[in-house]
């Protein structure tokens, strides 16, 4: 049998308590979503303005930094012609999201969910879903 | 009619005995999947540790490697904007596989099955999918 | 932060072994899938002779059992028109599978994974999805 | 390793050769899918007027047929609420075809392939493709 830590739906309302605040600072109204460990989403929320697009990309974005434990924008950095990292971004029925704004969630190096962000430019994404990261790490 | 020589589920695991020594070696957890040659699963493990992510893509892999009889990084060097080739990796749903793991099993010149790995590097999928099919071929 | 139990891929091996030894028994080769306690895929096997619309159809059975927490059996009782549950079916693009032959592995009254069957009758499935738990509580 | 026997292309035909000719006696053009003993398509032909939909509908009647070894009107049969086959319907996203008008093609007690037909009423395609195994087997 093995032991696994997960995030607990009050951990996924940090996440994104940190990520909302960032999204208002900056004025882009934001889709957030958070998955636990497994890549299954915890909670899912469309600020007012959300784009309805960004709702299964956000989705996507934390399923695959949860699930593949790696943050979507290095992916994106791989993922070029040429090398052999390329073609990732159509796997799994293209649920594999190689756009900047999904982050692996690491406790004591362990990673224990995901947060994926969508509405913005990916670099207000990711900036976004680092918010999140910082405020739970913070407050938890 | 015709005659077709297929891996049986013995086939398949000594495939996966040899994948998973050389995934022990290096340190990576895998994601092994195995398929006939008419790109059917037979066999499939996630170790412990392996990504979540790559229990689908490690059978696509297999699928596209005894499907396409062409191992997965050869469709990646020729999948590249300009090249005829481009835009196969979106092919089936995106289960046509181009990241690098994938290799067709051939024995005496004829495709029998397929071997797909990931979790790791498509260099390190690669490396344990050929690993696979040395202990196949060597113990059969 | 949540603490979860999960099966190992050794504990799927046993939930096999098990599956396996009572398919021989009685003459049926069959698909067997193990799925971990959030229903993503540890396991799959296809004994010489398994059905190829198996390979899918056990994995969808481990998938529901393990996620829903519930044997695919029981929600076939339920699934009749005019009972509420009635369209569970169709759920998750056909995912939701309600064919008897998916068993949720609990221990010590925790749901820690799925086993799904598929080849025989849903009765043949059902017998060999309890003899492969059996086989795994008596020998872990 | 396993020996396979598959329908060739010749086969395929000669099944095709003989449902044609029964459509035509009957007066409903029809669409014809031949699937491999592994349920992946050798041979499609819509006859002129066959149906649009009949198209995906006949594949996945030799899909069914081949893959699970079983004629589509036998899953029909058991496929009701109550009896603990239902719902296999809506597997493998709704391929798994429970209407009638799919047959297993059988060789000397071996399924061989798959034959679907479909435009007409169950009925029409299950005569028909019966008429096209009769046909393959009296001239192959």
């Amino acid at each position: 049998m093995i032991q696994v830590n997960r995030l607990s739906i009050d951990d996924a309302k940090l996440l994104t308590d940190g990520a909302r605040a960032k999204a208002r600072e900056i004025g882009v109204p934001m889709c957030i979503a958070i998955t636990d460990e497994s890549a299954n989403l915890i909670y899912f929320e469309r600020m007012d303005g959300g784009k309805v697009t960004s709702a299964i990309i956000a989705q996507d974005k934390a399923f695959t930094a949860a699930g593949a434990r790696k943050a979507t924008h290095l992916y994106n950095q791989a993922c070029q012609p040429g090398n052999l990292v390329f073609g990732i971004h159509t796997a799994i029925g293209g649920r594999l999201c190689v756009v900047g704004g999904g982050l692996p969630v690491e406790v004591d190096g362990e990673v224990v969910g995901g947060i994926g962000l969508s509405s913005g430019t990916p670099q207000q994404d990711m900036e976004c879903a680092q918010a999140g990261i910082d405020h739970f790490l913070a407050n938890r």
